[in-house]
């Protein structure tokens, strides 16, 4: 069956959520790398748990949870206002420098986002970033109360869209996302970011195997859950390709 | 609403899942703190995913998909043999030094075990240590094929002891557990084994903050979820003293 849509994760897909350590490291010198990922970790973990406990709070409320979790290890203190600043970083991601160019090129197909986001967060970023402009729609799992991987998440991609499953390319960088995804019923295309080469090579060159690096192992790599993508590709370039074969 | 039955969860709280280290280190020397780490973060997280997927598998698959992982992320290779044998490491956990005597002092209580761990892997565990003799119940996820901190999870305690949630005291080290069982409406105690202080301190010692240290910031510090244990204790020895409050 032709593919008739590309579906987006945002975070770690589409945009960079490395970006907000420029922010974090601002706000506290030299912590900023270790915060950005713990801050990170947490956040996904947060979306995890408050779905299987039934507790939904939507995706602002668990960045600025993970938020105050992070400084909170580190014994560190914000003013409303400060924190309020530093969680505002990730409405202001910067997009990958591959984005753009891969949306342009896939004019041909329905191109949307399926995202954790609220829909407040997704408006600010695809307004600032000016993605907004090739997706037909930007589907939040808001809607649903319950986050990705819950199937839940993934069958609004149907509901708005009217397509099928195997009609839809799901694009993720996320391993949880891409287990997810392939598990509902997608096909899809892995983005890596990092390879395992890479990373192996990383972590053999570190005396101490540092935040980032440990990012890199716990949320860069394919997860080994048996729900492998039916694509792996380095650079979202790739996608037309894909599609065409 | 008297205390009537002490539930505790077992890896993390009764013991201790750093004892791999020693299988980890022999088997891969100078990588076994980062692969003890990894290997943990990376258990618990697919715990969740297959939960929200529902596609449970039991804990010693989850075990061994998260070491494959582990390993895969270093370029690593280990025989089927091999493999099985560090595998094995999570059937032979150490105690923590305060849970026999701990589970001594509370005879005039019902004590029992809530876990994730799958019916072999607890009853290896239980045997090996000892700790077996003190408990009522022995109770595994893996009837409701579902892990914690869903609320099915939880709710096993009822059906196997005849006890209410606020007659129990549930005693947790894990942010994760603390979170779902108060959510669930248990009486909450957490064992903090490494308390805020210490760990800032250990950060701010860090020229480069390592995988141990980001285990304890990542798994061992209470969550920002809104949902507090009732107590919390430095050891399971104040568990008495409690239940007598």
């Amino acid at each position: 069956m032709p593919i008739k849509a590309f579906v987006f994760d945002a975070y770690g897909t589409l945009y960079d959520t490395q970006s907000v350590s420029a922010v974090t490291d601002e706000a506290f010198p030299g912590q900023g790398d270790y915060i950005t990922q713990l801050w990170r970790m947490k956040q996904l973990e947060y979306t995890w748990l408050r779905s299987m406990m039934g507790r939904y709070a939507d995706f602002w409320t668990v960045t600025r949870e993970a938020l105050a979790y992070t400084l909170n290890t580190l014994g560190l203190k914000a003013s409303d206002t400060h924190f309020d600043a530093i969680a505002e970083a990730y409405n202001r991601l910067t997009p990958y420098p591959d984005a753009a160019e891969a949306l342009e090129s896939l004019k041909a197909y329905r191109c949307a986002i399926l995202s954790n986001g609220s829909p407040a967060m997704l408006s600010a970023l695809t307004a600032s970033s000016g993605l907004g402009r090739h997706l037909e729609a930007v589907m939040s799992v808001d809607a649903k109360r319950v986050f990705k991987p819950d199937p839940r998440a993934y069958e609004l991609v149907r509901e708005t869209m009217g397509v099928a499953p195997e009609e839809v390319m799901f694009v993720s960088s996320n391993g949880f996302d891409v287990s997810g995804a392939k598990s509902f019923g997608f096909r899809v295309a892995r983005i890596e970011r990092v390879t395992p080469a890479a990373l192996s090579a990383e972590i053999a060159a570190s005396a101490v195997i540092g935040p980032q690096t440990m990012f890199k192992a716990m949320r860069m790599q394919a997860e080994a859950l048996g729900l492998d993508a039916d694509h792996t590709i380095g650079s979202l370039k790739e996608l037309p390709a894909l599609a065409a074969a």
